[in-house]
């Protein structure tokens, strides 16, 4: 069955992978399945057709066959759970891979998602400048406790899994803060993640995309 | 095999079950799980014997023979896979409950968690009044969208599921606000969640603990 994802038809990030349909394009790529892009407009996002896959108007949703979901977190366990390697056979492994699949989107996502909120969203607001310490210092003490459980291991719980793909895609939205940097083990995390030849088919997939300028 | 679950030893929100246990305890009463707790003080959650539980130093953590997992999500996703109740048999409608799983906690919940940042963390600072009403309009915004997808079902996608358990666990943050009011459907939507004789039995257990003061 024809799988079939939904991406922005231009990324605010111009292409630099951040957006969450990189996320799946990866997972894709690591258990090896073919799927099919259909790009979407701002405008299309907000329309009945789009809100019918994705109640919340965003990207990636993901089709195959009858079955429609959305949510990065769900589409990316689906993958894992229908196709061998992004979950080990070990049944207490697996679920653990699963709680840092949780962990990375509600624990460490949130205080990450507030970067963009105080520089963007209330970027014009009088506040905008003193608030900014307050949200990096939240990131901080996460990737502190993230750091000093990763250890000198080269992924969160034995071998690469879909948390650590949920985990890398997270901490990437931190790369143009330069904020990655403060925590060395957590910057070569990311780079293990990045290096890995699914990324790297999954970021030039998008890049061919973003990287055009927009059609029309 | 005993499943044992950590708690606060005192909640801040002194029993109106808004702490995290009060999710797994209630999908526990939903599968018929017995279960023990063990309560921590904020200290001890700090200290290395919690920290190896949790990485993030928070509550709840679950324990069932050589199996450790924290993060409420991995927690009930561990349980709804394992007891029948929580997901339902069919293979897409069981991926669909998943996604309300991740889109509870992943896009709902962000948005009603800076309500304790604007109103408490940052409750001092001189921006908080003024910020107070963009962050409300961003929880609105999704309470729009859920409240369409919803319509007049009484559960997200057919019969109640762990997706509703998440769901409803998360607006329940939202009633000291007064906002979910604004959304009758919605204030609907929990209140048939608390009416669940499961969730009662979550809610008693942990208002047992929390309305009493703290020893010591």
């Amino acid at each position: 069955m024809t799988i079939t994802i939904t991406a922005f038809e231009q990324s605010p990030d111009g292409g630099k992978g951040l957006a969450r349909d990189t996320r799946v394009r990866w997972a894709l790529e690591e258990v090896g399945q073919p799927y099919e892009v259909r790009l979407v407009s701002f405008r299309a996002m907000k329309e009945p057709a789009h809100l019918g896959l994705h109640p919340f108007g965003q990207i990636p949703t993901y089709e195959e066959g009858d079955l429609t979901l959305f949510e990065t977190g769900s589409i990316i366990f689906h993958l894992a759970e229908h196709h061998p390697g992004l979950l080990p056979g070990d049944a207490n492994a697996r679920a653990r891979a699963i709680t840092w699949m949780f962990a990375s989107l509600n624990t460490v996502e949130p205080p990450i998602l507030e970067l963009v909120t105080v520089k963007i969203v209330e970027g014009d607001k009088p506040w905008s400048k003193e608030r900014l310490p307050l949200v990096l210092d939240r990131i901080r003490h996460r990737l502190n406790q993230l750091s000093a459980r990763l250890g000198d291991a080269d992924w969160l719980d034995g071998a690469f899994s879909a948390g650590d793909l949920m985990m890398v895609s997270v901490l990437l939205r931190l790369r143009p803060s330069g904020i990655l940097d403060e925590f060395p083990s957590l910057a070569a995390y990311v780079a293990r993640g990045e290096a890995r030849p699914a990324y790297q088919r999954a970021f030039a997939a998008q890049l061919a995309i973003n990287a055009q300028p927009p059609a029309g």
